[in-house]
């Protein structure tokens, strides 16, 4: 019996995540598959020990060092120029849009998000005590340009979030969409307190863009001119890096400046800078299993539909199928064979995350042995939290 | 002209934090002046090799090893007996303290603080749109229990944050007043959906807690029975460890659930979770400069009485000191001789860390040679930004 003053809202909530287990194959969220070789290691090992030789200091509350190396890192993917100041880091993309959400969201502001799409977006709407409202994208998930440029007319959502490609369904957002929405959004936003209109602000997360098909371009092209995007990436997927927990965006140095307002002082320590540092300086290594997991995927997209099911295209490093009558018990299936996927998405449908050729073989054998016995039928139940 | 919709409240402000220079003693932060030696250096470079190792994973979510290591750690520093269960952790105070707010305050509660006190609480209120509060402390900085009692009656707030030692006056908060402000907290939080009392919310802030005189008790002490009770800690003070970013609490095991509800997944680094577990191994080194800055302190202290100045008794790292007629004025001609202090607290007032014997000695010659100048006089300019 409680006494504690939970604030309205949360009362009942269990935390967020997906079950964390020791199998063979870890297929569930999205990691990229590949550790980091000991040259790599060593490196970041090395870089943490100069910086822990002066631990007793707070770190740099700016890092302008990291800005610059992640600021050099976008110009090489995606041919962006940007400044430092063009550049926010935080420990992991989920504080990046935390970060988003107190600088522009808020009581009596809307975020707006096109679904189906990345689970922890309400979350951080809840966090930030922002109303969060969906427009849900057609049968094939892209996105209603139309429908959503009227949802911003009317709603006047002080943020847009949508991810590309698109999580957990792989879809990428064509230029000429993002360029509709960022164009629906000017004078969009909230009414400022001195009646002025502001502009909605678009965020396009990129997390998975490195995976992106060729001849797909980044948001980031999009930035000249568009003061009011912002593009999110991460060290987390492509790059390998999960565990280091370090998301960033680009946007204009203004929007940066007010995200600087809301973070809190020191909150990228000195091991995280100095491992981030050394991990980009590697960055062609890291980033040498993309192409690689960039076929594999389209393998395992070719393989499924060869075995009657619904692939979805993707962009990503994952891949979302079914339909399955009870999408729980395949998922269960596979796990008792060492194979641990994701129950999420449209009902019925399954996301798996592309792993190493030897991962991939023990899923399409663990796959095919669910569907080998009688289809799952009956009501689903609730995957476990 | 920005048209980007910072939301309200927000308008023109500007990034927390204290001027960052590098001069010869940097008395402005609190640090502990100590770095940590080459082995304890290498210690924490191996343990970060090691989760680098596996750095294309994602960290484990609930950190068991680190929060039994930290419950470990308070059973040796207080006598305190806790499960790995009542303690969480994160990237510094400042992200423990904001899921606090988040989970306790919100729109329409009140966060209570007794001032003058740390300057970053009322940041936490406003980026969880909690309403701050405050209590003025007696002259000699203690707490005024009766009058902080009726004002817990009165306006029912959903968290009282006090620190003890408090910053910037040093002031321990004794433990007959500790159990007071527990009692009056009783009952005495918002009023729940369903009507039924709720606790007010208890947070003591102990971040200066290992330099506190002996005798001083921690308020650990107070965890059993008092289910609204959380104490605070950080490895930033005397531990040394500021630029590793690792706060942490003791408080209830339900309690701390409702911190895992708010928390974004995944919040603490692997290579966090590896550094502060290396560091924790060598909590007899790093805390073994503890006795002689307590020395320094009250030496200090000492020294500043001896000049004619008032300076108030600390349990802390750092000694507030005055009044000057331009504390500005004073502040910038130490920083024009290489002694970097803070101007915080009372009008008139200054506080500088205690450092190490050599920085203390730069001090007390940079103080010297200000006050043998005419004393400043005239109004009080800002402090740079």
């Amino acid at each position: 019996m409680s006494s504690l003053p939970i604030r309205p809202g949360l009362e009942g909530q269990t935390p967020y995540g997906a079950p964390e287990l020791d199998v063979p194959a870890r297929l569930n969220v999205n990691e990229n598959p590949y550790a980091p070789s000991p040259a790599v290691v060593a490196d970041i090992a090395d870089a943490v020990a100069r910086a822990a030789s002066g631990l007793n200091r707070y770190p740099d509350r700016d890092f302008p060092a990291l800005r610059q190396a992640l600021a050099d890192y976008l110009g090489v993917e995606s041919g962006a120029r940007l400044g430092r100041d063009q550049i926010w880091a935080a420990n992991g993309s989920n504080e990046v849009m935390l970060h988003l959400l107190q600088a522009f969201g808020g009581p009596g502001r809307a975020c707006l998000s096109l679904t189906p799409t990345y689970s922890m977006y309400p979350e951080y709407a809840r966090d930030t005590l922002t109303e969060y409202v969906t427009i849900p994208r057609r049968d094939d998930f892209t996105i209603d340009v139309d429908a959503t440029a009227a949802a911003i007319a009317e709603r006047r959502p002080a943020v847009l979030i949508t991810a590309s490609p698109n999580n957990p369904t792989g879809t990428a957002l064509p230029p000429a969409a993002a360029r509709a929405l960022l164009e629906a959004s000017r004078g969009n936003g909230p009414t400022a307190a001195d009646g002025a209109p502001t502009d909605c602000v678009v965020v396009i997360d990129e997390a998975y863009a490195e995976f992106r098909r060729p001849g797909v371009p980044s948001a980031l092209e999009l930035l000249e001119g568009n003061p009011h995007l912002a593009v999110s990436r991460t060290m987390s997927k492509a790059f390998g890096a999960a565990g280091l927990r370090l998301g960033y965006l680009a946007a204009s140095r203004e929007l940066v400046d007010m995200l600087r307002v809301v973070r809190l002082p020191y909150h990228l320590s000195a091991i995280t800078q100095a491992a981030a540092l050394a991990a980009l300086a590697h960055r062609e290594e890291l980033m040498g299993q993309v192409a690689s997991l960039r076929e594999e995927r389209d393998s395992l997209v070719a393989w499924l539909r060869s075995q009657g099911l619904t692939a979805h295209e993707s962009d990503a490093n994952f891949v979302l199928f079914g339909p399955f009558a009870d999408r729980h018990r395949v998922w269960q299936d596979l796990l008792d064979d060492g194979v641990l996927i994701r129950v999420v998405g449209p009902e019925g449908f399954l996301r798996a995350s592309v792993g190493t050729p030897e991962e991939m073989t023990a899923f399409r054998a663990a796959l095919t042995k669910a569907l080998s016995g009688a289809r799952a039928v009956g009501p689903d139940p609730q995957e476990p939290a």
